[in-house]
């Protein structure tokens, strides 16, 4: 295992230094590449691939409430994005100006898209006239830009890959119901896919969208204590109809303005399925996300019938798996470091002794757990594997965010935590935006969100002792 | 019939205006839509389903033969384009130029994407380094944006949707092999999937990308006998190599450069299928690319068991195709009508006479033909006739590039074929660009391709009357 062990010992510890361990991680499992495109991403096979099985389990899932797929337009006239006043400022500061087009200058700058609020308003303005055309509930799967100064692989990126609802609704009812609706679908997902906990909530003011009345938030906790905020969904009311003048005739025959959402996510996710499975030998993935399900590795594989039986193990499961052989010519430990650093979920080792008693290894990703399995059972077994580790992983996660979930009564306690136990604070607040500023000037905590499951922890705000009015998720943040 | 009859007499005759035909089927099968954006095309649910069958059929084909997929960035540095000679100086003059990031000016201007030979090249770079990284066999699914002066929905905007491969090889062989395998895969999707028959070839000197060794080529016949580039596969040899100097260490450890190949297809495809396949009645859609195959139209839905049987029947041909119940208020004249205008393959007629007689009415959009199908067969026909379909629109498309292809030995007759017989004119060349220039400046016709097949019509060249060097197929085109 000289090689392997070699390949492992690059890593850096994820206790030792965490943002080394990610970095370390994300190039280890190839999951990324480098262009001279600085600040920009880039997606390699291995990184591309998870995010395929995200957008197409996350596709299906949207299908299923009646979401349908459109294309919009990647630049915004810059009047265009101006018409929304909040919307503007927030995303002016950080858009790509593009001021010619071949040799002519443009008669008028646009942005390439940061998010299309503004499109999505400017094309409903000229494709909603009534009531029967509503609700629409359109989304695109794109890549957006925003100027960042400080990047990292996944979490901050100047161009990243994302999904971006844009709904229009009759009545603010409707609106609402669809901005929840998305965002529990966002939960599941995370949860049943990527075996990810998240805590659901609304942002507060400060924290909210540009431009909306109430943004909505899943977060997560990564494996160091920080949180990452890891989909949004918000709830404009009739603040952009207003702005772009969208506007239908209803039953009544008078015009209206239409109340309108919209909600995406990220290839932020593969940043969160890193941090919160990852451990020192590389990545982990949940079976479902992971482009390779399954990894035989043939020992002693120029011995006769060992790349027979390994392929033939291959036929056999890929009913059940995505799976494949690694029929390279490197070390069978290299190869077992390499499949742990790839995070693949599960693998199995076949060699002249197994192939003689009708039997292989398989090994767990998640736990390490080595067991024989005979070949005649090896097909139900990898299935039911798959399925456990899973569930595992879900279970491994939710109780890391248990465990690093803290309470805190009173501003001393509060400080202690967010400086010796990395994790969730929940702490009641009073609702003042500068209390909220105060936490994070001290702290360098900030309101994740105002959880839907609100419990009583005291009756004052923790920062300025005034009546509390809500109990709210703190933690530093990615 | 009344409501049916006004929408459909609301399109224009193809034969009186096949432009005004093309942008009303466009607009009233809902493909595409407005926004202020000047000459970038918006797709609604209709279009963009379209094109994620084409996306996901084309992906599942590149796949089998081991392409992988990728994402690089959006944005080009100018240095990074203009590192290619020949390249640049195709490009430079119709790219977009962002020139600010928030508030900060950029040290180097970056364009929008065009195409991404150059990203790839600086990917390719850093990403190999000996014979054991090739061949990377890399693509990617992303929009690119061209200033275009005169723009057509699908055909020609400043923006499209697109994949565009990007390989490495150690061996000139090896890229000239692939760069044929993708046209192969290409031609046999059009067929196969789109039903649309084409001609593979070789792009001429003149007609060839820019920077390429060789271009081959797709080309498909429109209704109105003009032609469409369908689809593209480059071989670059070893000189994007040399420009960027992407170079491995091969099994002798010599420094080689790499050669490399590029291949697109786009969503100038769904312009193909309409111009292909539609009719005075709309769209027509083959079964393998229709978003829904199948719309049940209930008759006197009002009436008791009608809905549910049309609900029942949906469920029983949910197993073998995409299918769809009409349950509006709209007439039935209306909603068959509608049917054909968003060229559905199949409608079923379900009424209450059709329920007592345990039978009901199926349609072919393709032939207008009236089947009446006992309920207990309708699974079994329903799947049988979509494949039917798939096949006669192939046949029936065949016939009519077969029809309009001509055969010109000399020059009077090949402008009277031009002028009076819309269609791919076969004709002798001298291999001389001062011919191929007076030919499209005379008629307006541009070499297509030089076919694969190549067939012997005349020893000299149709302009000049010196020695013939190749077929070549000759028409006007979109």
């Amino acid at each position: 295992m000289a090689d392997g062990k070699k390949k492992v010992e690059s890593i850096t510890s994820m206790e030792e230094d965490f943002a080394q361990w990610y970095t370390d991680v994300v190039v280890k499992a190839d999951l990324t590449g480098y262009t001279s495109v600085k600040g920009f991403m880039v997606l390699k096979p291995a990184g591309y691939a998870i995010w395929e099985n995200i957008q197409s389990e996350l596709d299906k899932r949207f299908k299923a409430t009646g979401v349908e797929n459109v294309y919009l337009p990647m630049m915004i006239p810059e009047s265009l994005l101006e018409k929304e006043k909040d919307h503007v400022e927030g995303f002016a500061p950080e858009v790509a100006w593009v001021t010619h087009g071949g040799l002519t200058p443009l008669q008028e700058r646009m942005c390439v898209r940061p998010t299309s609020e503004t499109l999505f308003c400017d094309f409903y303005k000229k494709d909603i006239e009534s009531y029967r055309d509503l609700p629409k509930v359109y989304n695109q799967w794109c890549s957006v830009v925003r100027w960042e100064k400080e990047t990292r692989p996944f979490l901050r990126s100047r161009e990243f890959l994302w999904q971006e609802g844009h709904t229009a609704h009759a009545t603010a009812e409707e609106a609402e119901e669809r901005t929840i609706q998305m965002l529990n679908v966002y939960a599941t997902f995370c949860e049943e896919v990527l075996a990810i906990p998240v805590v659901k909530g609304q942002k507060t003011e400060k924290e909210k969208f540009a431009g909306a009345v109430a943004t909505y938030t899943i977060e997560a906790l990564m494996h160091d204590g920080k949180a990452l905020q890891s989909g949004t969904s918000h709830n404009f009311g009739d603040g952009f109809a207003k702005a772009f003048g969208v506007q239908y005739t209803d039953k009544d025959n008078q015009l209206k303005y239409v109340h309108q959402t919209s909600w995406g996510m990220t290839t932020r996710l593969i940043g969160a399925i890193i941090m919160v499975h990852g451990d020192d030998n590389g990545l982990k993935l949940p079976p479902l996300v992971a482009p390779t399900q399954v990894m035989i590795v043939p020992i002693q594989q120029k011995k006769e019938g060992v790349l027979e039986k390994a392929e033939e193990l291959r036929n056999l499961l890929s009913d059940v798996a995505r799976v494949k052989v690694d029929a390279t010519d490197k070390s069978p430990g290299f190869k077992f470091a390499e499949c742990e650093m790839r995070g693949i979920p599960l693998r199995i080792e076949v060699g002249p002794r197994d192939i003689e008693n009708n039997q292989c290894v398989v090994v767990r990703r998640d736990t390490g757990e080595k067991l024989t399995v005979s070949m005649d059972e090896l097909k139900d077994k990898v299935a039911e594997l798959l399925v456990t580790i899973q569930k595992d992983m879900l279970e491994a996660a939710r109780a890391h965010r248990d465990s690093h979930t803290y309470t805190a009564k009173d501003w001393d306690e509060f400080k202690n935590i967010i400086e010796n136990k990395p994790g969730f604070v929940k702490a009641m607040w009073c609702g003042d935006r500068a209390c909220e500023d105060k936490i994070k000037e001290e702290t360098g905590a900030t309101t994740r969100c105002m959880p839907f499951e609100q419990e009583h922890i005291a009756d004052t705000c923790v920062y300025c002792g005034r009546e509390a009015k809500k109990m709210v998720y703190f933690g530093r943040a990615y």
